[in-house]
């Protein structure tokens, strides 16, 4: 088979540590289940500003364009609080989701078993929980233009004589191809798929609901399909999560609903995303795979970060990029084996729980279950 | 003293049959505190457009103006799903809030103890919750023009060939005044403020951080600010809500938030909300009150509604239009004796607990508690 070719992006804070397990995982794969990788690495975020003046350098977007799998670990921290806005090291995370046109983003948010007592909700309300949300990633309010901040000098009405915009776009293609993405991966899971706007007050969440009908009506009959507003959404995701199956919704309702649903598991620490795009020409699509949680720059560098997230985002590699579902399933049932085994870092403890083991601890007790 | 004014707009669903148990409590406080009100009642919502063709109408919107406080119940249903957009029941309320110009909207989220069972989250870390949301309520994407969907046929990359477009849009001017209700309220309170938005992403929310930061330096240094990412805020609420006192936000993570908020609390028949705009000639702000809830058109008509929200939606009014802060913490010990009491309304009981009370029973228990 031909190499599966790779570009790690390591980016800020925790990022580079939890990247260091991943690398063994992949070493792993290589060496062990006939896989060839190409890796290479390079800076993103905070790290490249440093050394660029740029969150993400022109040279390091083309070689993300030219790989089968972008891994990022997390960008950002309080050294980049002050930057210019078009500086920020979030600034480098757009410019890939949006020039690798990323436009469906997997969040899985599941509550494993051994951890379902990290929730702060009740036991019986997240054990088994296994929903997937598919957040639209490169349009919406994020991309829109107009956009900036204007002097409104000749209000008077106006205090403060400025004014702040941002435009919420969609077009009904877009709509179209994220709802067909939900509901392809629907038909492999739970085959319910509920979408999620404010078609109640925003003309935008009217066209989104039409065109995820239609999109179901003409191709995917066979798959149901509700509609909430957002609000409700919010709402129902903790009065009780096991209700949905996938849930499909807008870029910024994805990035507000996603970090609720992550935090119902209880587990930040152990939740992956895929960032994916259209086919490219050897039949994988564009890809970008990252850990949900931050670059927690109040732990870095000390060993204490969980990288079971940044794992499974490469499980999650495996699986939508390489075609390698049950290398993918090996992953994760290590994983599971390991946390099983009573193996916990740090975020995974209550105070009196015993020895936390450390970052590369758990990495290689998950390679070794492999 | 000279007479409170008010308008009763009961909506639809539910909303006629809470508000017949708030005029019970008006009666009272009329009967035996001396106070007089001058009540009178029009239709909004579904009910409005049944008679008028519109949610409401321009004698509705005028009565509203002339006012002290006016309160409602709920509006739509779906009778109304089908309705075009301009004439849907949310219209009506989207009106009152932006042509009486109610810029704060108050949602308390409190845990009450008698009901933290009913919460999907752990009792330990909801006991006790009591924190203040401060919603901008009449710009934002809500209001921002351009908006509406449009053809975009010439477009080959658009598949379907439309276009749905909405405005965030924020004056300096609008995020100062929300946030010095922000601010006043919390000095009542535990004098802590966190303000939410995208700052990363947006510009109209680095807007929004900026001016609430120069209210904040300016007016009210004594107050404590922070600032959160408004996904992380999310996350927060269900991670550890009672980290937070009073949260200040924009018209639509508000919505959001606010519902995830209200959830936590196990008791969405429970809350209450306030929407205040500018003083008026006679001194008290514009105002209108209304339960968070809304017209739960499955359980209308079955006498099964909890009545409290609204209810406490009144104690605001007594508070904030009429500064009788006595009546309303003593209409507010009123409910919690009866709560005390062990009485529920359905949607306060597990499935082995009991009977319910009926809507009416409910009302007539908390006067009878007054
Ligand atoms: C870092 C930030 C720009 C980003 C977003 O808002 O999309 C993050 O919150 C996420 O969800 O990946
Ligand atoms: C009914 C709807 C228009 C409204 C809103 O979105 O503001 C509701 O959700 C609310 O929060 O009062």
């Amino acid at each position: 088979t031909d190499a599966y070719s790779l570009l790690i992006l390591p980016g800020d804070g925790i990022g580079p540590e939890v990247m260091a397990e991943v690398v063994k995982v992949i070493d792993w794969f290589g060496a062990n289940r006939g896989m060839t990788f190409e890796v290479g690495h390079d800076l993103v975020g905070g790290a490249a500003y440093d050394r660029h003046g740029v969150p993400l350098s022109d040279e390091t977007m083309a070689r993300a364009q030219s790989v089968d799998a972008v891994l990022l670990g997390a960008v950002g921290g309080p050294a980049y609080d002050d930057l210019d806005f078009s500086v920020k090291p979030e600034r480098g995370l757009l410019r890939l989701r949006k020039e690798m046109d990323l436009f469906a983003n997997l969040r899985p948010a599941q509550c494993f078993d051994a951890l379902a007592d990290f929730s702060s909700l009740k036991r019986e309300i997240v054990a088994g929980l296994d929903i997937l949300i598919v957040r639209e990633l490169t349009s919406g309010v994020y991309f829109g233009e107009p956009r900036g901040i204007h002097a409104d000098d000749n209000n008077p009405d106006n205090e403060g004589g400025r004014v702040g915009v941002n435009t919420q776009r969609y077009t009904s293609g877009e709509v179209r191809r994220v709802a067909r993405a939900a509901f392809e991966l629907a038909r492999k899971r739970g085959n319910r798929v509920c979408s999620m706007e404010k078609a109640n007050v925003m003309e935008s969440g009217i066209l989104w609901r039409e065109e995820v009908q239609w999109v179901h009506d003409n191709e995917y009959p066979d798959v149901a399909l509700s509609h909430m507003y957002a609000d409700n959404g919010a709402m129902q995701l903790v009065r009780n999560p096991r209700q949905f199956d996938v849930i499909v919704t807008d870029n910024l309702f994805g990035d507000i609903l996603s970090d609720a649903a992550a935090m119902l598991t209880g587990s930040l620490g152990m939740l992956p995303s895929a960032s994916l795009g259209a086919p490219m020409a050897n039949g994988r699509p564009k890809a970008l795979y990252e850990p949900v949680h931050g670059s927690a720059p109040d732990i870095a560098g000390q060993g204490k970060a969980n990288p079971i997230a940044c794992i499974l985002s490469f499980a999650m590699a495996l699986r939508y990029s390489f075609d390698e579902g049950d290398a993918a399933a090996a992953l994760e049932r290590a994983v599971e084996k390991v946390l099983a085994d009573g193996v916990r870092t740090a975020d995974l403890m209550g105070p009196e729980d015993g020895t936390a083991v450390s970052t590369a601890q758990m990495g290689d007790l998950i390679v070794a279950a492999l």
